[in-house]
């Protein structure tokens, strides 16, 4: 397991004055590439060196409360599911300052090559950084 | 049901190349927002004056095939279902040139006054305005 | 000259309610891709299958009226000046509805090698569907 | 003169792969929040709770090198000048490798009432937090 903090910016509400919903999952993605850190040059040399990514194949969300400009989101990401080709991130999306929990997020991917955008096994280091945050049971 | 279409632009798509997998569901917001088109004033209308809108409580997203600039997405939205106090919206996207399937989203929204960020029955000319876009079953 | 309709969407709008200052910019990029219309398959092509761009080398931005939900940005572009490798682009953005004035926006482009992010003479074609927007003197 | 390091994010660059050139302006406002944090509650309490905040009237930017996936944006940022109603934000935007200059942006505001978006008198604490970063002349 990983946290990660984020403030809400500035633009990134919308005319209800909350969090627009789509970008939960942009700060989730943020707090996906952190979890690859462990990985020498972490996401950006796997996507830009390796041309090796992991393209969202489904994706779960309960919304619970919003976030405003202000907040600052904490993220806490496990790996739930490490397969031969599919990784599944979960992602608990907390308000920093109180921890009431605002969303509760699934993600799972496909790791590819993204010359073809084909699924591919994954690379044993990758396996490695990730099998780090699989979730205790 | 109704259909939206939109040119994917030319800042939605990602360093992999495909169009960010956030950006479906704002697509999708601006395809429901459509769905509104029958009721006065649509949905500016709605959240500006009336300060009513519809935050999402759930949603779930299966990506089938990516999306690249260049590509315009073609989106079919109905209305899956009509409670007492929420709504689900249900978007297939496809590619509008060849109409493979992109993506299948199921969208539960809360009709809520926004100021109290509270769900509220939907009112009367909304529910008949969605009613008309109601899945055939 | 040409005209450029787009509505504000739902998410655009910033912490102070009105339109995020960078996303004029945003909608400008949008009406200068419209001026290649004229040309073969578009801005499109030329990006995608030519590895042809205009990136921005300088842009001066006079904002006089803000947008907000619910507006519709009326955009007329013309092209200002258009030398051996670089093109102006001159966009008055005002509000759809009443046209009031919101925006003055100046955005010089070097003509490029996408490949090599080098300025290159500006194609014949490319030149022949710009002239025809010139601004008259 | 302040520093506000930004990694450059997945889903920032463009078709042409490279930071589509208004976030260069998103990134520069985050730059600008971070100066106001020697005033109490920093930019957000301004916003939030005094409704204060500091549209754009006038922006100018010089691109010189585009920024990519994977790099840093190293943003130092001055105040240049101060009025009775107007604040200029200055920005020198590199690259944090290797310290590549890639745009100098100028953005001036009109401190204003948020509520009225109407230009106001600076008041005292706004500044003084950002007496602290005039630039050296």
């Amino acid at each position: 397991m990983r946290v990660y903090e984020r403030p809400v910016r500035f633009e990134e509400v919308d005319a209800a004055q909350i969090v627009f919903f789509p970008r939960f999952l942009s700060y989730c993605h943020e707090a996906m590439e952190f979890l690859f850190d462990d990985l020498e040059g972490g996401y950006v040399r796997l996507v830009r060196d390796r041309k090796i990514g992991v393209p969202a194949v489904h994706v779960e969300c309960d919304f619970k409360h919003p976030l405003r400009y202000g907040d600052v989101a904490w993220i806490e990401t496990t790996v739930e599911k490490l397969g031969r080709t599919s990784v599944s991130f979960r992602y608990a999306v907390a308000r920093a300052s109180d921890k009431v929990a605002c969303a509760n997020i699934l993600h799972v991917c496909a790791v590819s090559d993204l010359a073809l955008l084909k699924s591919i096994p994954i690379p044993e280091d990758v396996r490695a950084a990730l099998e780090r945050h699989l979730a205790v049971r």
